[in-house]
């Protein structure tokens, strides 16, 4: 692309790949790849790569992807924001955080690669909403890329996990699906890290709902347990 | 951006800063960022980001750089390409490495943060051409960024370094400089890491010229040894 490069630096970018995953909506993702289990799959984009473009990628073990938040996000790039991580009320710097509204509107996640078969890449802990497209996939380097010493101070660690609850009416509604073992693991692997937006955690009574793989969740929070009250199937049982 | 953002997940990205730093040409840039210690610095866009962007930065100690490598290399984008780490004679797929030749030419460099003065950062370690755009800077989360068991097969450890041997004429050029212990910390950062090309190794007798900041680097490589034989001052002392 000799002259999309100019010299102001612009860049028009086209996606290699596209994400296929569970997560349909914001509200179910956790916030940091890595954080859960969850496999989906990266679908390389033929137009743009041929199949020697992953030789030799069954080597490694870690991907790191560069993807394109929303459109929404992108659209509303800020110069600093609340991160939800500061309860939503403290103001950082957009480059001190990993947040969504940036302004070239691109994301980094580090994934576990599970498989390869071209043009399908199986992944594991992708932080990404189905359909997000995929602008770079790069090997993780471990001797180059955990340096000693690196600190982060308003995000000191992970964030802490929650206690998974099901109300009985939700066992129920798991028991008769087909695949409610399945769903139930991801239910959990999504809901471990508090998905609930930090501008929005003071009623202890609310119900929150999100779209998790083929169902629709309902669920409480109080203290660090969440109470998992409905599971309503939207797409078909297959 | 929200029509840029479209359907198709093509995207027009803009710099968000430039990097300014020691590296004016390809041969002496070490080829992972990390490896060496020589300070650069991010110089932000005024016309796309202000003074609030970087609030909150100095609590964090390593960043992301997500930058554009040049578009000589964009331009010839591979499937494929022959890391340098395999002698250049292996051919990897270009999501196996990280190679420049990428399809949106996209790099990622991950440095230390030394100090922010807005718009300026300072930062030590980046393998960067001086002028080179900048898209993205991101804080490195040490919790989420460092996986346990992380491998990647082809190239497991840091490359090993270069002894550096100064002969008798490049001491006494060095030495009619003002600046020469400086220039000197800085070319046995470049150099300790071997920056010949893969394919052009063979000839012992063969001298190698780099530019490293304000001098011309002429040098020959035997065995683990490096002797830089002349330096040559090509911008004013100052």
């Amino acid at each position: 692309m000799p002259d999309e490069n100019s010299k102001s630096g612009e860049l028009l970018i086209r996606p290699i790949a596209w994400h296929r995953g569970p997560f349909r909506q914001k509200l179910g993702i956790p916030r940091q790849a890595g954080l859960h289990e969850a496999l989906s799959s990266l679908e390389l984009d033929l137009e743009q790569v041929g199949p020697a473009s992953v030789e030799g990628l069954e080597g490694v073990s870690h991907l790191w992807l560069t993807f394109g938040f929303s459109a929404h996000s992108s659209a509303s790039a800020k110069d600093s924001v609340r991160p939800p991580r500061l309860g939503g009320h403290e103001r950082l710097g957009i480059f001190a955080t990993r947040s969504p509204y940036r302004h070239n509107g691109l994301g980094l996640s580090l994934v576990k690669l599970e498989g390869v078969e071209f043009p399908q890449l199986s992944i594991r802990g992708a932080d990404l909403l189905d359909g997000t497209p995929i602008y770079d996939i790069k090997p993780y380097l471990p001797w180059a890329e955990a340096p000693s010493g690196a600190r982060c101070d308003w995000a000191t660690q992970a964030p802490a996990k929650m206690q998974i609850v099901f109300s009985d009416a939700a066992h129920g509604q798991l028991a008769a699906y087909t695949r409610g073992g399945e769903i139930r693991a991801l239910i959990v692997q999504c809901l471990v890290v508090d998905p609930r937006p930090a501008y929005d955690r003071g009623a202890p009574q609310r119900e929150f709902r999100t779209r998790i793989g083929p169902v629709d969740v309902h669920f409480c929070v109080e203290g660090g347990e969440l109470t998992v009250t409905q599971i309503k199937w939207v797409l078909p049982d297959n």
